[in-house]
């Protein structure tokens, strides 16, 4: 399937003014005030692999609900103390995987924390964290999970627990907490950003093809999932339209990112179905930190994959190393 | 599509010998001595419709939580009391609908409770219930949701709900609980089944191409969801294959059809691509009760539509008057 | 899949200008000059509902042929007389249905006529009417039978049929003729516009997400059948672009609205893949009388369902009232 | 897609008993006897081609009504008279085609008849001529016009039609009467068998992954059109099973293959979706004739095509030399 | 699927300025420079069909590769010499097919030669010729082959092979070399525009729906193959992207339209999904010589089929005849 | 899609005996011994991995032409020499990607050498290496280059390329040639299996979801690419079927598997559509050496994926530490 968006060079100057909620820094600084300390245990493993020190993690995350996560290290033979770090989120309907799967950011020489996606991980890749919550009708899927309020929307939960992970590692003694970025593709690259305003002061960010940004324009045309759970949902729930975005405002990936000042490395695919890449820019265009953005023009939501990667890997050396 | 499963006259035999786990009558009347009682409150509602008679339902289900539902009745000048009832319940995705949607049999003089299902109704038909409970790892939709334990499967909360409309219709002052019928299609049928297993002296069960038989058969030969989210499920969780199908051998349709005795009108579908064939046969053959079935050759999971409905009323009329 | 048409600001101001066929008064009076008297007969059925009495009606449609109906009444008991009435079309590929399958506006307390669409009803729902006319080369289906020509074209029966059902109702001795509606979904939207441009006097229009508008437009941009019918014969029949459309220009009901004056309500769906949104407002806005429109941003051809009818249901009480 | 139906090896002793209308013969010598002498006419046609002489056909078909063809001639300089004679039967949804389309018989040397089929000629290649006849309420298609009765069945009409086309050719002054063959592909071939059936002293018949055999098993495997159109018909109207493939009975070439006995040469192809091979062996070894199929291994409903074309260039002058 | 593209009032005046590589003619003449004499060989064979005269030809095509081709004559009884001649190339995927398949053209008239395409013929219709090169890394298909250099792109060598085929009938004895004309659908549409500009003393060209046109635009808006192969290879090598385009400007018929100079009718398609139709138009008003086209509002990429045929055999003659 | 194949039972006995060609160790004993020496290059890389050195390769495959390949290594502060090794052969449309991105066995402590595959490397992965060959026409694909042959098939290059890869990683002077295994998934596991046939003493093979196996099953029931490409090729040379399946003989993973001797842990995935169980069950019981195979009863080609991963890295280390 060929561009279902705009033409790169209308998308280029795509900047939306998207509503804000009153609200919204109130929201969410009294939603991370409750937030517990993550208290995490670090368990070693042993996965066959010789060259990553592996750790099976568990810390507090919304609620104080047990989130469970992965530490890889460089093995003590090769790594230069304190250690930069990378934390990084897992696209839609993955987990954290087994214990050998995600350890690129480590083989680079980082401590890298792979966190669960609460009640998701029986996708791409598995996981094992429980999202304890009650469930109102929802469509299939964690779109539209609690979607009528703020307070009880699924993603709220999720923010926190990306908060909790980013505590989390800078709270471990081998890593320097002022060298910690985050990073994750499609509904990671949405919790990167969601991290970069939640924690502001977060050394980098890398958002790949981000999912949740820009819920309204995404659901208007994208013609693939997660976004068509939430048009499902309003199909059903015809008189619900507005209280829907309403709720989505507060967790817009575009209207976060207007809190956000981190260094950021965006990419975005041009034929993306899934993160459409108009939903991609408005989010790059808000952020208000130093910014730069990798263009794949033929892409669809696979967007940049391993030369996005090689990428990441330069950029990140180069903003951690200032 | 045609035909994916065994031809006609193959499945006209098919009665495959299911495993039936050791405890299972233990661990149902455990369940329901937990259950509370209904407490149902009645709320009249103006549907605009002059010839049914309706109210806004609510009583507690598993755990004690909220369940709604529609009582349907016939307008006061017509109706002969005691009435029958028939306790409808609704197919995968779907609620209670809106008041003035689902209300057949109270046109046919019957007293009609439409039930909602939890955490369901934001696709084909609406609803208004929580499924509360903790989500752990699932596969979107509701399958999957608590799958690795009988304690904490969806259905067994599902199942249990399902009774407690039974007992609320049956105890309504203007039912006869002797002639309360339970029906429904697909996921409805398949509660229809349960229901009648649960408590065996409801007076009829009419289940219409019932979903929830036979899952292991259901999984590898249809090609379509809701079955599908469980082969989803297994194909991340490539572990968990044995404990899923002894969870779900707690929730089969033809296992629970060996308690149930009430006379029973099934229907079939032999093109069915959702509900296949072989698995309905398999839990028709397993029913203990009195019992026939309709065969629609030509048909998918939408089976005999109004055709059945039809055959239903005449066969529920002269059930009900013996 | 998303929306194939204009966004939503545009679509609400989308009126544009459509070529009326000169002669096109002089075709619908000749034509409707040779309709002879509808002459139904009324046969008591037995449905087995009890809150709704039925009848079977047979009535002289184009060229005197016999045209299959039913009226549903509510029960004696319940009525006031004289009734109000409502004549629904059907859906394409659709008829009358079975005795008991579409009773709505009855249980409404409406004398509720629903007249079988001639050669159809073999799709959702079934019928029992022959289309008597000469066949030529015609892709399947019924959109292309006889194009060539208005005089020999398929709706010039299907509108004169829906004409003679409306006279048949407003006939009816129960029904107070000064207060029939027409009414119907897709087709039967198109079929009501159609009736409300050729007896201006009906007492209002329902059209829900109507067919049969703004030909050309709907032909280059719908993907799907039943306009896709139009499309394929125009592959065949490279030579006779022209003359298809200019057929089409007597049916069209964004041409026929400009002579329609009763009271409207209409519907439209954002995302309709089948009927265009913008070949909606197009009919929206060149019909004549007092009207309103409900949009669903989020839907389908399945438009408003449960939800525009409940709203149909106090929309029509309070025009009747007046 | 792979093969849908049996293995090779199955497939060539594939030979049901089907059931045989006890009137089968009454039937059709009853219908042949009211067919009209076929009064054809012929009006040259300047295609532009110089190496095909062309003329424009109308008969008298069922009913007397006219059926158009066309007739090619080698050119007067390059033909031995008479002239040897092929009858061409054309494909489902299509026509005789423009005058400059289907000339391959005439480049062979033959006198080449291609006979438009009655109400089609709106898809893969255009028509002229009208099917004159009520429509009952019909899936949209050809194959369920008229379908609850043998008499009033579209296929009816065009089986006539195609014996009428058969005595056309053989009475042109320059054919030889007795070497007219008959071939088409698809209905085309289906056509073939029933003209062979009909017209026993054909001279040779050649049928192509003939359509229209066996019908039910067809309806039961096949995933496609325009079997489906049965299928969707039978969706409907879940009542007339039996009725249809009643009526279908009389119009089974694997039933007509026994009434047939010219030489024959079949064709089949293992993957075809649209006719399932084992349909086609069904008539294959129900023909009474002398007989050869020639198999395709790995093809779909495409067939042997142009390597078939060969093939039969061969055979047919080797079958009517003799 | 309708269109795609922009609607027609706007494709008519669509005419970008694409970028020509400031080398092009050079790269050409020099290419051409290299050809050798094309040495053809013609073989008689006896297909069967009295009425055509057919020829196995073998010429040498680009580095002197043999390259395989039918040349099919009127037969001697009916052709006025010298003949007037039409090179044919064919679709994607194709070669020269069987000996009878495609004569066409012979039936006119004209000494026809139908080229094999290298590589290709293991499609829609047989080939028999090697390509004979290296192949990098590349997508399945041949649209990637060598890519990443115009000295090594594919295409190269086919526009070189079917200048040769030019001067293959050219040198024939029985053909009049001034009248020689080129066309094709699609890959034979283009080959003809690339004919067109490398041979620009052609007495005519007939581009139907041309493929090979404004690459970067096609390779954007085409849902389809084979312009696919070149979307899914970037996918792949994200970092080539100017490269190849800067490759492809080379070979691009809206590129090489400017260096055509004979009269031209081309066709279009308006819903053509695989040569989209303002790539169409795109070269069409590039091109310098006299030019018509003809549009086909409704079709996709079958174009005008056996109408267009019909068209072209009244325009060559006519513009053979000046 | 669920199952295509056998059910589970039959596929654990399923054995076919497949005919193999005479001349078959003639074939690949002639062919090796044409095989140079491979000569390999190793220039080090600098991948921005800290934990893995990597080198970029290049040896001679067959006929002496150049292959690209990367060898991995554990950092020399882990590594323990000499070192075990694993050749990993990729997938179809596959290269040796990126230097970063396939890494895993060498962060299992193995000299880790992935092989480009000649002429691939443009789908999902990416490569860098020629197929120096002459194409005749095929299919767009690999799997019908030069297919009429053995001798100019495309997979006789590719499995000599193995071989040679085998080669090279023995003679690394880091690496005990006594302990090197070969693994790959699909295509990779079918190389794997032709590895272990010609190079009989590799210590160990690892076929993940094996490609290449029992071509003509595959063929008649795989409805998807790669199989695909061939049954397209017979499509259109409905004349060549014999011929193809006579060389694939020669490349038959279930035949090969009868010269193997290693041992070897298959995996096979029951609901794989593009290399079907039986196809991976045909090579598994043809195999002659110790062997296990891990079965995945609801995974589709994915297979095992990480879990196959967790498995090989458990059962290698046991079978080399032997």
């Amino acid at each position: 399937m060929p561009n279902i968006d705009l033409p790169l060079d209308q998308l280029t100057t795509y900047a939306p003014a998207l509503p804000q909620p009153a609200d919204l820094d109130q929201f969410w600084s009294a939603t991370l005030a409750e937030a517990p300390d993550p208290e995490p245990t670090f368990t070693p493993v042993d996965t066959g692999l010789r060259c990553v020190e592996s750790y099976d993690v568990t810390f507090c995350g919304y609620g104080g609900q047990p989130i469970r996560a992965w530490l890889h290290l460089p093995p003590a033979a090769l790594r230069h103390e304190p250690l930069s770090g990378v934390v990084q989120f897992q696209g839609y309907n993955g987990g954290r995987g087994l214990a050998h799967e995600h350890v690129f950011w480590a083989l680079a020489g980082y401590a890298h924390l792979v966190m669960d996606t609460r009640g998701q991980g029986s996708g791409w890749t598995t996981g094992d964290t429980i999202d304890a919550a009650e469930a109102p009708p929802a469509q299939p899927g964690f779109m539209t999970r609690g979607i009528l309020d703020p307070s009880t929307y699924y993603y709220r939960r999720v923010y926190v627990d990306a908060v909790q992970a980013v505590r989390t590692l800078r709270a471990h003694p081998l890593v320097d907490a002022a060298r910690v970025a985050v990073t994750g593709v499609s509904q990671g690259g949405g919790l990167s950003l969601a991290a970069a305003a939640l924690v502001p002061d977060v050394a980098a960010v890398m958002p790949d093809v981000p999912f949740l940004c820009h819920f309204r324009r995404a659901c208007e045309i994208s013609p693939a999932d997660p976004y068509g759970e939430i048009v499902r949902y309003l199909k059903a729930h015809r008189d619900q339209v507005e209280q829907v975005f309403a709720t989505l405002a507060y967790f817009d990936g575009a209207v976060l990112a207007t809190r956000a000042t981190a260094p950021a490395l965006f990419s975005v695919a041009v034929m993306d179905q899934i993160c459409p890449p108009s939903t991609v820019f408005a989010a790059f265009h808000a952020y208000r930190g130093p910014k730069e953005i990798v263009v794949y023009p033929f892409n669809d939501h696979e967007g940049g994959g391993p030369f996005q990667a090689g990428r990441q890997l330069r950029w990140l050396a180069a903003v951690l190393e200032k």
